[in-house]
């Protein structure tokens, strides 16, 4: 078999067998296959696609490209949940204790922010002392005692996908949806899950702009999942406006522990307890999703899903005390409000210009290297649906550099749009798909 | 700018401007563009194509990429033939005499032989002492003196098609008429001509089978030359059949003289002369083709033409000597018959299989490295529309290594098709293209 013959089959619209793939996923992890090569066949790839088994390959030859954690000393399933992005979007710190105090164990591998949407690892960073980068046999380790870990990933996981990415983003070749679910799924599955509940962001802040766009990477996310023998479900739910009150990192990690003491915004509250619910009712903890519902509630009221955020936070090396003193976290030290200078109902927002806005203000990157500022964040007073006066506050931005302030205000300002008729509220969960 | 977006814009199947295709192509030869983006903007452009514009362009910044031979010392008309190669095809070595003992001055850069096509310098090679690896400087003396020259390509010249050609050829993107053109013709205008003559071949010995793909391409490289403000015509020729009674090295030397001795086969002598015709005619050294065709047969009829290759053998280092004894040039010791097993009219041959015989039997290049046996050769008895009987030779095989003989014969003999019924013969000039 020859890299060469490959890219010409793909070229030419052909479909590749699974050892053809393996051979080329392989070949270049062990930098037998030049980048160049890769390239091209990427290239070929993005244009000609790639049919649901070659899809499937691929996903598998990146998983075995590194190591599957093994969870055989684990009894009880793993189930894990993963998002494509958004602004505002913090709910695996509110779900992974939740589902781990209602006893399925969430195995938590995660990203950092890019661009305008925040980044798991980063918002638990905000915890002083809070260790993400443990090795695989420190995962395990927290995992057996609290059932749940939070993590980045480590280098023996996948270790195609750092590489093919970093491609990737050199050559224009990331948007397909093809190479997206191999590079997502294959991270997932190589945590050692049997099954992933996925939420596909849809809207103005999404990656997936249009539902439809969403609805079909969430068909072949689950798709993918079920040819490696993995339950999965997907939720399509709204990223038109954020998800909370909240987007930055201290401010969303109070917001979390405020759901989780049965507080916090509604829309997050509704969401969390979603995605807990499929996760309990796919490691079939539960008989229904109903089922899954009511113990997500228990598990917050209760005041277990609370405990088992401290525990992890002690475990992961963190200062459990921010739980009962916010003042813990970093905050910024200056705030300032944007008012609005129309009146009506909000309408819609653009709300990656919300992201953008905190990246800006030091609340996020624009390159990998850049650092983040943890105590910045922006907080959001008005939703879709709502009534604005003239003059009233729409958000308020806290920072503590001044630098960028006043494009960011008009980033934000901007991105309001109102309507002088009444404006139905958005539906936070528009579609379940693998169902 | 960043080649990152040109990647996506092509990708997009956007039309590059002639500043991005410079950015581009400069970038990569002075090697500040990795290996790995130019080969995912090779196959982007592969499936997307590029218009004419564009094509242009890409021929304009490949041409300055290196050297463009300044001829501002010789006086009157620059003018070279280029063939898209071919079984047979030796008319370099005819109409670059004939052409430059006419006056018009023949400043020709040629390729090697690859796969079943034969190449100028590796035919020229098998006259002792002939040295084709001159430096432009020797070029262009050689020129001055005797108004032809017959070289290869120097690190100078179009350094940016030897580094795109070679990751074309590990990427597969080779077959594309945007790059074929581009790649041919920068080469050719950086010879410093005022115009070419294109000799485009189909058939079954040829990279273009089919005659409207040979039309194509044949149109798309002479609207290059003219954006470009150079002087171009193609002729579209058969190569359904080898071209002449030989395919080898001397022997194609061999038979060369002999054209220019005034023998030698009919469809040779009859395209040697037309395509020096058209030189002639755009060169602005005749009124016409016709009396350009006047021309060709006078320079060989008084023997100026063999005369001005004997001056070219030595100026180049060459025993001019060959010129009256062809045991000079190095010769097979053994030979062999191909003997029909059918009787009927030729019909058709798999023109190709005779190049791949001639390779196999040491007469050609598998790979660049390989080195090639210059007294192998391949005699052919018979024409299309033919009548032949069982038991008649088809080919005579000349070699000095028996090791694939059995191989190369019986590709030979499967090459022949015939017809119960009498077959036309096969136009040699099939159409015109530019004038």
């Amino acid at each position: 078999m020859r890299a060469v013959d490959l890219i010409r089959k793909k070229r030419d619209s052909g479909e590749h067998s699974r050892e053809e793939i393996n051979f080329l996923i392989s070949g270049y992890t062990r930098g037998e296959i030049p980048d160049y090569q890769m390239s091209a066949w990427l290239m070929a790839t993005w244009i000609r696609g790639l049919n649901d088994a070659e899809r499937a390959s691929l996903t598998e030859a990146m998983l075995h490209s590194g190591e599957v954690v093994d969870h055989a000393n684990l009894p009880g399933k793993k189930v894990d949940k993963h998002s494509t992005g958004g602004v505002g979007d913090k709910t695996s710190l509110i779900l992974a204790p939740i589902v781990a105090a209602g006893g399925v164990i969430v195995p938590m591998i995660s990203g950092r922010g890019l661009g305008h949407t925040g980044g798991t690892l980063d918002k638990l960073e905000s915890i002083p002392g809070f260790n993400t980068e443990l090795s695989l046999l420190e995962f395990r380790r927290v995992l057996k005692e609290c059932g749940m870990c939070l993590i980045g990933q480590t280098p023996e996981i996948v270790p195609a996908d750092k590489k093919i990415y970093a491609l990737r983003d050199a050559t224009s070749t990331i948007e397909n949806i093809g190479l997206i679910c191999a590079s997502i799924m294959s991270k997932k599955l190589a945590e050692g899950i049997d099954a992933l509940v996925l939420d596909v962001k849809t809207g103005s802040g999404a990656f997936m702009r249009k539902e439809e766009d969403a609805v079909h990477l969430a068909e072949v996310m689950v798709d993918t999942a079920k040819r490696m023998e993995k339950k999965a479900v997907a939720l399509i739910t709204d990223m038109d406006q954020p998800l909370g009150k909240f987007a930055g990192h201290s401010d969303e990690v109070i917001e979390s522990i405020e759901v989780l003491k049965g507080r916090g915004a509604k829309d997050l509250h509704e969401l969390s307890l979603e995605l807990s619910a499929w996760m309990f009712f796919l490691g079939e903890r539960t008989a229904s999703v109903d089922e899954g519902r009511r113990l997500a509630e228990t598990m917050i009221s209760s005041g277990q899903a609370l405990e088992k955020f401290r525990q992890c936070i002690r475990l992961q090396g963190g200062d459990e005390r921010v739980i009962d003193d916010y003042n813990l976290l970093p905050q910024a030290v200056h705030k300032v409000d944007v008012i609005s200078t129309a009146a009506g109902y909000l309408a819609a927002t653009n709300c990656t210009e919300f992201g953008i806005a905190l990246a800006m203000l030091g609340g996020g990157r624009e390159t990998k290297e850049d650092r983040i500022d943890h105590g910045v964040g922006l907080q959001f007073h008005k939703r879709i649906g709502d009534r604005v006066e003239h003059g009233e506050p729409l958000v308020t931005i806290y920072y503590n550099v001044a630098m960028k302030l006043d494009e960011a205000k008009s980033r934000i300002s901007s991105a309001f749009v109102f309507s002088e008729s009444k404006v139905p509220e958005k539906k936070l969960i528009r579609r379940l798909v693998g169902v």
